[in-house]
């Protein structure tokens, strides 16, 4: 049970102030406020780190910090670990890998950078996108050489100069979730799942000193669990991800964005946690960029297995068609919120499809099954004329048939007149039956907004813009590594390279008792 | 003096939670937690409402506070009051007004609401744009009736679909401010200046109960001044404005636009109350939304007269040119963000020109004078011939006059066929020597996040998202009305309207002790 807290506290009042040249800095670091209740007198138990999250970023924090000799108490709110990583779609972007020197792909951390701050529209903390993309062979590189993680091959993920996403085997993170839970378990590390944060206890000196979490946790019921004090000696990491499955706080900061839009995530992505990091003095950035995945079906709940379909063939090999004028209406490789934003401004009746060639190159082993059983749920359909398939999807068939004339030209020239989308180069003409389509309705995906850190991985201080001491947070939790938009499988990415950041420097931390 | 604070107050600790249909509630009201140092032993002063910022939102608040019987201590960290809002343009938006009416111009508050949704992207939180647009004849009406407020007519401000926007005599907001203070002082009320707002008390019940001031503050010092505590029987009203003048701040929530930028906001426009309110537990929404004003110079700093040539002479009787090209670039009367990103798009370099005739047309009486001083600045050029203006900047002549030729075709035809202009009625062709050119530049103007506030005015709560008791948000501090981008002339509405809400809301309250 938890301990009666004392009520004793440093008051900070008076304060003290800083004038920047250049710019008014609010509050000194040394005029921080605790915003917590005191500290309990005495824990119920005690560790060198408490991660709080078991998606990549959680797991890769308690990975390192338990690699270099701390004790690491890691908590995870629902019944299983993995948060949204573990059902996510299985590709981690790295610029200028071994994989791209096999396949003669030229490519560099610049263009990386540089593509994350297009689909970002440089609304993105330089310093933190380009630690992502300086990190990023060094990042697959180690779920390689330390986790054992299994990849097929590239893939060419929209918004990206070129082909640079690793695709892991097992088609979903569970991939390397699942590597990861193991080492940790060699390591001592289980997670303890059920167990809220329910309390991010900063003392009146400013360190976030412990958490109160509740165990026997029972999701959404913010009312079930025992509470117990944790102290932790040297850190908290807050992995607690995204609140794309939070439609009130979705809400205050995209209004659009409330009510019954179906999202990708899985049903722990609320906000809890994240309002507790903003309670005891995080600064929140860029809370109202909110993305829409647009390779998602309205004929299955949430991610599904049309990502696979819309995204890995058929914005290669095929075409996505407005149905209500028979045509092209964006870049198939575009950043997702070019293509989720033009979905909606055609009136969000759109398909993708894909000749049987395109089928063909486009299923590689591991797809061919899932695709089998989209087929089943009738996600997938199969039609043996391109006239069968305008007439069960009301497409104009004269102006389909001239769409992808056009886009037959468009593959002998060697270039997409249309829409510059980049050629694959073994991209061939569209024709030969039967057709394969998915409908389109684009899902809320991934929140950019969260709490500020430094490079560091440290949560900053509402008052002072400081580092606030005790405090990491990493993975979706964190704000601005993505600004307006982040582009497809730099999520991976982000949450492995700032989650182990945040391990290693929260085992690094002198502790304070 | 300030005194000691006591250090009791209740732990908030165990709490409750709420579950929603359709959604968790993160954390009950119940379950509030105060982030303030607990009350004074004793107050140095006592008011009934306590309104901290002299724009037009806090004299609005304290107005309406003091007309209803309450006390009212008025505070304002400058050595002037009026903030922003007594140097900004001197518009203010009323749909389906009585000039309106007069001129014969048809408008509705759903054609207002509108506008203000489609520049905001929709990304508005809808309540609170519905009040600004449902009130904004009351409010202009209230500034004539109760203030004595004079205007001189319409004008028709980028991004509105019809001129609704009543000009100041003043030409400035000193036309409102002036008047708010003289009413003030008639009530007993007047702005103590050089007083910050150094922090907001919020007891351990969620309550705000009063502030630490520092009086005698030296802007931009946070160190200056003395401590005194003021207690807040009732209500705490922040109306401290935005965050423009903030590089700090801004940078944070957009990286582009931290350093140095140039801004028309005041010094003060800086977020350390922002930041204190967050600190005790309000949200955040929406803070990457900084707008930048399309309708500045380069020659000359912050506002500047600039906006009232570019905005109310060459938007509607000349045209806005990219020198680069010599063609027309952007619709000159569309929203400041269209604008403004239009601007940056074809690389910042464009000027705002229009011949003697239209120079005549819009010149009244007000802004003759203003535009002898521009010229005597060196903002405004006077050039006898078309030649002489595109040779002085460097626009190619015969692109130039082919953009006119088009343009004036426009004119014959009553609308505009190249970038849907609105036509005035006395809309004439261009070509009568001499000509008159500014250079133009966006700057910071308007911040459109800020704290979350429901339809009362009243703060919203980080962890249960339910009303802080005590403490009401108003003008530009509050954050959701204008969504992405604020319709011009839209914030005197917004600002006098939540202004007063928030202080009849203040006054009405019970009070605590």
């Amino acid at each position: 049970m938890v301990t009666t807290p004392n009520v004793t506290r440093r008051s900070m009042l008076a304060g003290t102030a800083t004038v920047l040249a250049g710019g008014l800095l609010p509050w000194s670091a040394a005029d921080v406020r605790a915003a917590t209740a005191a500290l309990p007198q005495t824990w119920d138990e005690e560790f060198d780190v408490v991660v709080v999250g078991t998606g990549f970023a959680g797991l890769a924090a308690a990975h390192e910090a338990a690699k270099a000799g701390s004790s690491v108490a890691l908590l995870e709110k629902m019944r299983t670990p993995g948060g949204n990583s573990i059902i996510s779609g299985g590709v981690i972007a790295a610029a200028g890998s071994p994989l791209q020197a096999e396949a003669e792909i030229e490519d560099t951390v610049d263009s990386l950078y540089d593509d994350m701050l297009k689909a970002g529209l440089h609304l993105n903390h330089p310093e933190l996108a380009r630690i992502v993309a300086e990190k990023s062979v060094e990042t697959v590189q180690w779920t390689i050489d330390e986790l054992g993680a299994e990849y097929t091959g590239l893939t060419h993920m929209g918004g990206h100069a070129v082909p640079r996403s690793y695709a892991l085997a097992a088609g979903s993170g569970s991939g390397i979730i699942g590597p990861q839970l193991a080492k940790l378990k060699e390591m001592g590390v289980e997670p303890r799942t059920r167990t809220l944060l329910k309390r991010l206890i900063r003392d009146g000196d400013g360190r976030v000193k412990g958490v109160i979490a509740h165990s026997g946790f029972s999701h959404p019921d913010l009312e079930s669990g025992t509470p117990i004090s944790i102290k932790a000696r040297k850190a908290v990491v807050l992995a607690t991800g995204g609140f794309g499955a939070d439609p009130v706080f979705r809400a205050l900061q995209d209004p659009r964005l409330g009510g019954e839009l179906d999202t990708t995530n899985q049903p722990g992505a609320t906000s809890e946690a994240l309002r507790e990091a903003l309670g005891i003095g995080c600064v929140l950035v860029q809370p109202s960029w909110i993305q829409l995945g647009p390779w998602t079906s309205p004929d299955e709940r949430g991610f599904g297995r049309t990502p696979h379909f819309a995204q890995g063939v058929a914005a290669s090999y095929g075409l996505w068609i407005d149905t209500q004028t028979g045509k092209r209406f964006v870049n198939e490789l575009a950043d997702r919120k070019t293509r989720a934003d033009a979905m909606l401004a055609v009136g969000n009746k759109t398909v993708a499809f894909v000749d049987s060639a395109g089928y063909a190159k486009g299923s590689a082993a591991g797809r061919r099954e899932r695709f089998e059983r989209m087929k089943e749920a009738g996600v997938l359909m199969e039609y043996a004329t391109l006239e069968e398939m305008a007439e069960a999807h009301e497409i104009p068939l004269a102006p389909l048939k001239a769409t992808i004339e056009t886009f037959n030209e468009s593959v002998d020239a060697g270039a997409d007149t249309e829409f510059g989308r980049y050629m694959q180069a073994d991209a061939g003409k569209i024709g030969t039956p039967p057709f394969y389509v998915v409908r389109l309705s684009p899902k809320i995906h991934h929140t950019m907004g969260g709490c500020a850190i430094n490079g560091d991985a440290q949560a900053l201080d509402v008052l002072s813009s400081e580092p606030i001491a005790g405090l990491y947070v990493a993975g979706e939790a964190a704000g601005g590594i993505h600004g307006a938009s982040r582009l497809g499988s730099c999520a991976y990415t982000d949450c492995l390279t700032f989650g182990r950041i945040a391990g290693r420097n929260a085992a690094a931390e002198k502790g304070w008792g």
